[in-house]
């Protein structure tokens, strides 16, 4: 029997659940549903309703599993532990500093409705927390270094935008291969932020606008760029849609330490990711999540989970004895 | 209050448990239990007691989780069945083809003994195992690539010592950039074993020995050799004790794909381990797993387990609210 998902809120991530539905065997879309009106809403996959949000209610038997695709700012603390209450939920909730509040507030709501909510599902929060816990766990005297990139950072974006004089922005996040060389000879060094990454902004700007004024305020902003270097580079509308369209994204976790007696031996795991892309890329972890959220349910667990609760297992479609002979 | 832990077996991933329990605040050793004369038996850790492998019995009730260090040919089928009626049980079985067999024959024992038994931990079987298993799981349009190396292959170094005329030798397995950039660039190339790794072989001869004899034999060896690249490098006994004496391994292993409704865009998941000892190494993975055998036992769980099995937060000494508040 295929796990029957439903889809609430409507944006890039969620397109990336259509295709990985799509790409998913044991797996069918119900419905999608969202705040704006239905019929301004073209979604990909053929014969699914688009259905206002607020008749979601009308679909708990339908659904085994709803993914909210809502964002992570004002949406998701709202939207989770709501229909938590109703549905056993996938959710994306990427902002690490508030993941504990919205993790005691799911929890309470899904275990009051009996339901599995798993919460912050994607690779970073999510592939890349785990591979930071395993890798920890085993290598345990040892340092933990996050890269992130190539890849389009959105705050960046969406920062650069709100210079004046331009109309349009696309940042990427870049990493910078001496520190990932450094790192990956088996050293702990220390890095800056400056050593670590490097800021690459393509910028279209209003015609007559003072450029290395946009330069200069971009470069130097405060918790966005001053930190690094940046380069800004000035296209034109067309350029950045043909050249800076797509949402790429990745990174590297890598962990670096000792071991023996005398901690005379090095160790380095490193994990990496690249996506061309990032809303694709992490709606196939949210299914996967799905899945695994539907066999917890099925169990009869209840209340909120992150991927570090799911047994690995339980992300597959494979059965056990299938992955033992053919995985292990 | 801290794991108690024995080990059965001391050879060199003994000796690795011991170090990774020396670096585990949460773990202690209790015993070391070995089928030699224990007063042959040299372990590192001061004030552990070293007895003969029949009295392990005597210790059902000092010891939490018992460590089954033995090999996996002729040892582990035999052992970890047996030990898994009176302990809580972790092996490093690696025999990768036997691997149902065995976990067929170690469920029935550790449920019957109403104990958990996690066998096949390490890094390949372990690490690499659920890194291919998530891998797939989330990209599941795509394809696997297992790389190993460089390190050290015990099974071909003990097949060189085998041709005439050879006193010792080392053999390295490398894997070979070209086919690595291949496979990181997105590309899902269908590569040859000679086309994957190489083999770098280093040997001691016995004095007036026909090398070229030697060398020949080893580059057509059947099922070892004659299906790679091979280079073989005479050197001398202190050579290889000095410049070869270590066990470093590692390896690669890379999932490629697509996403997107069109499958129009790539991604790529690669994990990587660089180890200068192998041993060392799969010792502090089998002990992560210790800490998630003695977990589970706790909760009452029977039988046995693998890596697949084990939410991952159950490898780690944190508690789930500091995981998430730490690694999400």
């Amino acid at each position: 029997m295929k796990t029957r998902i439903g889809i609430y809120g409507y944006g890039n991530v969620a397109r990336g659940v259509e295709c990985a539905v799509k790409q998913s065997a044991d797996m069918e879309l119900v419905a999608v549903f969202t705040r704006r009106d239905p019929a301004t809403v073209q979604i990909l996959t053929p014969g699914v309703p688009v259905l206002p949000a607020e008749r979601v209610g009308e679909y708990v038997e339908a659904i085994d599993v709803l993914m909210l695709c809502g964002g992570s700012a004002t949406d998701l603390p709202v939207h989770t532990p709501q229909l938590a209450r109703l549905f056993h939920v996938v959710d994306s909730f990427d902002t690490h500093k508030n993941i504990p509040t919205h993790f005691a507030a799911v929890d309470e709501a899904a275990k009051e409705g009996g339901k599995v909510a798993v919460i912050s599902a994607g690779w970073d929060p999510g592939l890349f927390s785990l591979n930071r816990l395993v890798a920890g766990a085993v290598l345990s005297n040892g340092v933990d270094y996050t890269f992130w990139g190539k890849g389009i950072s959105q705050g960046h974006s969406d920062a650069i935008r709100r210079v004046e004089g331009v109309l349009d922005a696309r940042q990427y996040t870049i990493p910078i291969d001496s520190a990932l060389e450094a790192v990956r000879s088996g050293e702990t060094p220390e890095l800056t932020t400056r050593q670590k990454h490097l800021r690459d902004c393509y910028v279209v700007a209003e015609e007559g606008a003072d450029l290395e004024r946009i330069r200069e305020e971009i470069v130097t902003m405060k918790n966005y760029f001053d930190e690094y270097d940046t380069t800004v580079t000035f296209v034109t509308a067309e350029q950045l849609k043909a050249e800076h369209g797509g949402m790429p994204h990745g990174g590297f976790v890598i962990r670096s330490g000792k071991t023996g007696w005398e901690e005379e031996h090095k160790a380095v795991i490193e994990y990496r990711l690249q996506l061309d892309s990032n809303p694709e890329f992490t709606a196939l972890a949210l299914v996967a999540c799905a899945r695994a959220c539907h066999r917890m349910a099925a169990e009869g667990q209840t209340g909120c989970k992150t991927m570090f609760d799911i047994p690995p297992a339980y992300l597959s479609p494979l059965d056990g004895a299938e992955l033992r002979r053919l995985l292990l």
